[in-house]
């Protein structure tokens, strides 16, 4: 055992995490932590905005694990308070370390800067609880170790984010590193044995019993990272297998068993016949939220027994048992049109659910943000994708980003961090002038859905004039894609590079124009509680 | 009487309070709302994103009196609670409406898109609740009319933001348009004239036996609009009057009285002489925050008397009366360089502080954000104080906004609401390669006080290519800036105008270098209670 300072204590867990890189903004709160970045053998890759450092983080933790972000008090933190719920919602592990006031600052309730002008310093911590799986700020040396443990276990147990303020002048005082030694416990805790037996059993009984039963892998399992255990349950079994919009990217599409989305009453008709004649489901990780439903609607027969697989426990028909799924960390195949080792952000909205519509081969990891849903996700969460991919060694290649035109805008800063980091992505941007997405919900020919005309091939030279880029379009007929992307210089350019796909305001997917007009029905319509299992 | 959507009741408000215009980013839950925008004769523009909708939400309430935006539950309310709580902070009177789902859905806990997938809904409510002076969410016709009231009544009492949110189909029900006949309270309520009588006369007594009194002007006259009644005050007395750097702006520089700028221990030696000596001060609106008196340090003896006037009361040495200030609106006079009829934003850092060495003229409004201090701010807020001055029927003139680069970066894409908004502003980038103040904090070569290097020039014409606007730069020597201040080409161009200014990475006003020393001293070292009055 022997003293260490609580930054670099901090920062030492980060590392046996496997995190590399550091995201965030600087502010006063806070520079004398980030000193202490580089002592530790981490890259401190800071960004324009905290909003596109959080996004950033995210993308980062989806590939890589975990992540961890730096903000200053105030202002800093508050502008990732949307990334955070994000990690909350999406059940993505980020750390988010918040620069505080000195403590005795904060116990003298002087009117500092990034305060209220109160004299109160404890609010912002109070709003962060409502989206994070744990808190806490820093204030006292005996158990500041002990406080920094507690919140990243909660981090990885729960695989959600946790904020940790610190103040600037505690990071410099001294703890002992002897806690050190017993590691973050990064894998769910072993299921009660006996209980764990019962359950098998009983699905198995329920197995052998059925007629017509199948496998939905949905959301969960994506985000429960039991995707290898499920791949190895659908070759043991040979059940048919269906995916949902969220489930989308975890499941290997070449399979024999692969048979479709599951979209509720939005499914394509070919897919709808197969499961509405089951008895008897493996819903595995099973999310009904509104855009994971088709708006409420599902089509498996109310007759059918249902075995849902959750993080924290399995419920079988109307029972709960406290045993949870199995956790390994891979992600899924997707797109015939990307390549092994490419990492694919959809943004929501016509990007994300028109993927859905794509059969893509293994080797390729795809994510959106279905619960969630912030626009702008997607272009900063690239920034995080691209860093992480340069740092796996080779197991990923090229950061993809599609997106629409009035998504980038809110983030679009973040392409300064893609060049100057030397990120390389190909970004696809859907340029159909407007919140398209929002036209076909209302307002489709509504001022307020229109968005600022910009000119995009402008946007690399005036965000990193110092770095090669290149810019692909206006494309605007399916001649010109086809052709753009069986060029080897798209491909393999190896440089930042954006494609302006020009599309008309109200193209888009047809479960996209479903959905659309579902929601808008809902928002209209007096609510009546539908048939979705765990709705 | 006759029956009114709530919708349009809630709109007719605001019509009353004299907003023109309302701010803010479409989102599916508030989409049917923004369809009763324009059927209420107000002005929807929306922005690229929900951060920069309420800082030019900040920027016309501070030029207007009182503004409103829109956003989408979730993310779009999460991305703007920086600037809520800075509008909190700063005593800015905004609403923010947020879309909800419908009652129903809420009711029945489904796990709606935006929400964090647990079936909870009022989790973003309750943290809006630390940085808003009310909220409501109206789920409940028989209530919505005296909801909105209230909340609406609290904003215009206590000049800080409300929360309301309203769900996507309440919006249309109907209630009775009947208390629209009983206006907002826009002033304070009257004080009770016996107790007011008698701290006038108390005061008196003091002033008449006092031998070197001054006027402070501070932070808190501006905010709670107290500066013709001051500047009476001044005139009347005729005593020597000073103001602070959160004051700075509201006080009139032209009159004879006027002494300079306190800021503690940083205060210029002439200025110092003359405040050193008082035993007797009437402070307006004292406001002790850290970057407000030089880091917590005062040069006003100990044993002078101070009255210290704030909004709902008056302290005569340790003793507090229940009166408050009086209410007008009125901005003040600033800028050698600047025109009557000017609105100037001075960004948080070096441009805030450096505008404080000018001393200018009366017709200027200028505004900072002193206390809550979010870089970033002002690019945003200039949107609103642009649309503000196109409402104003002439009365207010040109937006200028003077900001660094760095801080520039977090909310670029306001440029596209500048050039389709047709705005005009002037805005000068201090380019000095990087968060300069922060270098004079803490790190003066680090990496993690490192910005992007932007071609400013190629802005204009990559956020609003078919907008007229000019680039004026870069600007390296101060011949090249006299004659570009001093050709009416910059002044009189009538389009967007960006002027970049390169300055070496540490060159600040002398305010800055000594107060960023301070803040790195005060952030190392161990708090002590140091003699600021009201700290």
């Amino acid at each position: 055992m022997a003293p260490i300072k609580i930054g670099d204590y901090l920062f030492k867990r980060l590392r046996e995490l496997g995190i590399r890189s550091v995201f965030g903004v600087p502010g006063d709160y806070e520079l004398a932590l980030l000193d202490l970045v580089e002592d530790n053998d981490l890259a401190w890759k800071g960004n324009p905005n905290e909003l596109v450092a959080s996004y950033a983080a995210d993308g980062y933790a989806r590939v890589n694990g975990a992540a961890a972000f730096v903000t200053t008090f105030g202002p800093g933190e508050l502008s990732a308070y949307c990334g955070m719920a994000g990690h909350y919602a999406e059940l993505v592990p980020v750390v988010h370390i918040v620069g505080y006031p000195t403590v005795n600052a904060v116990r003298s309730k002087a009117i500092m800067h990034h305060s209220l002008g109160t004299g109160k310093f404890d609010m912002y911590e109070q709003m962060a609880k409502h989206i994070m799986a744990a808190t806490t700020v820093i204030d006292d040396v005996p158990t500041a170790a002990s406080e920094i443990d507690r919140v990243l276990n909660a981090m990885m147990l729960e695989s959600r984010p946790v904020y940790i303020g610190l103040s600037t002048d505690i990071a410099y005082e001294t703890t002992s590193d002897g806690p050190l030694a017993s590691p973050i416990r990064r894998a769910l805790p072993p299921n009660e044995p006996d209980l764990e037996q019962k359950v098998i059993l009983e699905i198995r009984k329920l197995l052998e019993k059925a007629k017509e039963p199948i496998i939905i892998l949905d959301g969960g399992a994506v985000r429960s990272d039991v995707l290898p255990k499920t791949h190895e349950l659908i070759k043991a079994t040979g059940l048919p297998t269906f995916t949902t919009a969220m489930g989308k990217g975890g499941l290997n599409e070449d399979l024999a068993e692969y048979g479709g989305v599951h979209q509720g009453a939005g499914t394509h008709p070919q897919v709808k016949t197969a499961i509405e004649r089951t008895d008897f489901v493996l819903w595995v990780g099973n999310f009904p939220s509104d855009f994971n439903t088709g708006e409420f609607t599902t089509i498996v027969p109310k007759s059918a027994t249902i075995v849902d697989f959750q993080r924290f426990y399995v419920q079988i028909g109307e029972v709960k048992h406290h045993v949870s799924m199995k956790s390994d960390f891979l992600w899924p195949a997707l797109g015939p049109f990307f390549r092994p080792g490419d990492v694919v952000i959809g943004e929501t909205g016509t990007s994300a659910f028109g993927l859905c519509d794509s059969r893509i081969p293994e080797g390729v990891m795809m994510f959106n943000q279905t619960v969630y849903g912030s626009i702008g996700y997607a272009t900063g969460a690239i920034v995080g994708v691209g860093q992480a991919i340069k740092e796996s060694g080779g197991k990923w290649k090229r950061p993809i980003l599609v997106t629409g035109e009035g998504s980038m805008h809110l983030t679009i800063q973040a392409i300064a961090d893609m060049l100057r980091f030397d990120l390389k992505p190909i970004i696809f941007v859907l340029n159909n002038n407007g919140y398209t997405v929002e036209r076909l919900i209302h307002g489709k020919t509504a001022l307020y859905n229109e968005v600022a005309i910009l000119d995009y091939s402008l946007l690399a030279k005036a965000f990193g004039p110092a770095f090669p880029s290149k810019y692909h379009g206006p494309i605007k007929t399916c001649g010109e894609l086809t052709d753009l992307v069986n060029d080897p210089e798209l491909g393999d350019a190896n440089c930042f590079q954006l494609v302006e796909l020009i599309l008309p305001e109200l193209d888009a997917p047809s479960a996209v124009i479903r959905t659309g007009a579902a929601i808008d029905e809902f928002n209209k319509s007096k609510f009546e509680k539908r048939t979705v299992p765990g709705a």
